[in-house]
């Protein structure tokens, strides 16, 4: 048996304990951690300056070297965030469903850890206490496989989570850190041990590793987000959704990438289009948007867009412009060159905005609202682990929920299958209410 | 562009119409598809008629053939399901959750079709209605591959489903049959246009589909349940669950193949095995309990197992016994040798019972019932679509919910991300009541 596939059985094993102890033994592991994370805090600065030392022997510059960067705040800040997610509700165990098969034969399905997961991140090193902490509230075994430039601090913060789960009684296996490339690839063929992929970085990263292994991946590789400016758009709310679709964080997936124009709101696009470029945004217009914005007086600068800036995700302020014979044009498109990430219309057509809502395929679709709302934390899910474009068990932003599965659970008093049928028992099949028992 | 990416590209374009018309359309199309199947009953048994006719041709003997046929009592059985499923509640839309992010900017998760999915089936022709009937209920396209041996029948009841689309209204581009082996083959690359593949068949079959696709499977490829007679087990009700779950259908995947016994309980093994034996069950017992056996008077007939004989699934009046220590080691055995398809204990002791539900990481995890309640019908479900041994999406028996995934819509009155923070709006993330509001 390879290396990892013993540490991976092994952390399988660990799991089900973890997974099917009780509610207030996965909270006292998180409090545990908490308190680690604050009795250890000298140690994990260290080795994170250890990190930040080598960062700059390695020429690393910018943003990676600020998301490389812990410090007492940023610790409290992941502490009060373990804390909250150690008081909410232990969601093993809560009924879904409830149904008397018969008199005396029930059956319940309950929520139930996925199993093993693992997760797959760049530089940040605070995402192994967030995504970790999660792992240990759903019941989940985790394999953590940070950046190479963290190495040293994820270490550190990986032994917390371990002992957090020894000082609660539980088996510390439940959570393992993983170093190189190598190990990724070798951990990605452990189909029958492994139940869910999670990447956190690069569309790159994601399709590599979407292509790469037969575990389901739950993210999404491309967030070409469409922003449909309908015949009623308002003026002002379009701009405002445009502007904060596009120039709010650029880099982000849930930004806007393309901008579909009704012919009805064509006079409008060139005040709506100075806005953008006063804001420092590039427009990539069709023949006739960049026609009308040529037009205009004083004249809006736009480039005349190729067919590749179609179903393009900028991650910068370049703005993809396209004029749509209609709302049925506008779906059409979205679903030829859109992620189904999200999508929005504007309009003050309500009949308009519903059909929109009904017909768009996409993951998250929104009206009247800015596509950066597709987010885990605005949607209310609390801790977020991903956004998944995949349509298979969790779509679009995905909290705890996203990591749980169910069971169903039967209880009887020695009926079997064959005391059912015609001349013997019936089914009565009768929904009961769930009483969520767990705290 | 290959033939079959052309049709499932086409098919997926159908099934969006088909996913977000009303409710009222899919039923019509349900209604339709009744009608046809009585106004055609004549062409269908005559095509049926000559698939039987060449399967006797091909020597095709037994159960197969008695799948095969079809017969006007088939077809009215098959008529009251489409009919029943038409009146049954539209799925689609109906909200799961519904949060006020802040006054006036409302968030709903909604059911919505998966979308395209493929279905691979051995002879039976009924399936080509059953599934295909779930699928225009749950708004899903559909390729439907069926057994060579059916080909006539499953062509005409192919078309009838698409001419039930298009009484409706609806794109009748939405369905579509797969003939040959290399179509499957080649359809089974579509990862970026099938959703989910649901194969019928053989453990052999699934495992090969498994093997060869990205594409999630939802189905199981073994059924290697175990019953568990722990020490506090009334022997009545061993015999009766031990007996059920061996031969009421030794075939089914539901069916028990090990039984795990606690050293207590050995005592009373030789009259539950006698009986076992009376129904013409094989035992294969470990050198425990095979010595309980042969030294019991009269002495019960079984053989001595073998390593392989663990986590075996027979399909056959065999079963293998095995002697284990306590209910943490019957445990611990139906991790390492079952399949996670269903496992149940007997017991009298609640305590037991309780630990067995809460500890076992099987789909269906019983307590006092027979293996056998595993199965879509029994739980209450509606249709099946199959018995998932999966974690992801959809666990243990699937009816049509296990076809639906969500959608997240957002509704706002022209709300930016960037209007929210310190010292602007702030979220309400407010529960707010969902009403179902489709019929």
């Amino acid at each position: 048996m390879s290396a990892w596939r013993s540490t991976a059985s092994r952390l399988r094993d660990a799991q089900r304990g973890l997974g099917s102890a009780s509610g207030a033994a996965r909270r006292a592991a998180l409090a545990a951690l908490s308190e680690l994370l604050e009795a250890r805090e000298e140690e994990i600065l260290a080795a994170n300056a250890a990190d930040l030392a080598q960062a700059e022997r390695d020429a690393l510059t910018g943003p990676l070297l600020d998301r490389l960067a812990l410090s007492a705040e940023k610790l409290a800040t992941l502490r009060a965030g373990v804390l909250q997610l150690a008081k909410g509700k232990d969601p093993i165990g809560q009924p879904l469903l409830k149904t008397e098969l018969s008199p005396g034969l029930v059956l319940e399905q309950v929520k139930s850890p996925l199993g093993v997961l693992l997760v797959i991140f760049e530089s940040r090193p605070d995402a192994v206490i967030q995504i970790g902490a999660l792992a240990l509230k759903s019941g989940n075994g985790v394999l953590l496989k940070g950046g190479r430039e963290a190495a040293q601090s994820n270490a550190v913060l990986v032994r917390c989570l371990q002992d957090a789960l020894q000082a609660a009684g539980l088996d510390p296996a439940a959570v393992a850190g993983v170093e190189g490339r190598a190990d990724v690839a070798e951990l990605l063929e452990l189909d029958d041990l492994i139940d869910l992929v999670i990447p956190r970085g690069s569309g790159q990263l994601v399709r590599a590793i979407q292509q790469g292994t037969r575990i389901p991946v739950l993210g999404h590789a491309e967030g070409v987000c469409h922003l449909y400016l309908d015949a009623d758009a308002d003026p002002a709310k379009a701009t405002h959704l445009a502007l904060d679709g596009k120039t709010g964080y650029p880099a982000a997936c849930n930004a806007t990438e393309t901008l579909l124009v009704h012919p009805a709101f064509l006079p409008q696009l060139p005040r709506l289009a100075r806005a953008l470029t006063e804001a420092g945004v590039r427009l990539r217009a069709d023949a006739r948007a960049h026609a009308e914005l040529s037009a205009a007086a004083p004249a809006v600068e736009s480039v005349l867009a190729v067919e590749s800036d179609w179903g393009h995700e900028w991650g910068d302020l370049e703005l993809a412009v396209a004029v749509v014979d209609d709302l049925g044009a506008a779906i059409d498109w979205i679903h030829r060159h859109g992620s189904g990430h999200t999508d929005a219309i504007v309009s003050e057509d309500p009949a308009a905005c519903e059909e929109f809502l009904r017909r768009v395929d996409s993951a998250s679709v929104f009206a009247n609202a800015s596509t950066r709302f597709a987010d885990g934390f605005r949607y209310g899910l609390g801790a977020e682990v991903g956004i998944s474009t995949g349509r298979i068990h969790a779509r679009g932003p995905v909290g705890v929920e996203g990591l749980l599965t169910t069971r169903w659970l039967l209880r009887g008093q020695g009926q079997a299958a064959s005391d059912f049928g015609p001349g013997k028992q019936s089914y009565t099949h009768r929904a009961l209410p769930t009483d969520p028992t767990h705290g």
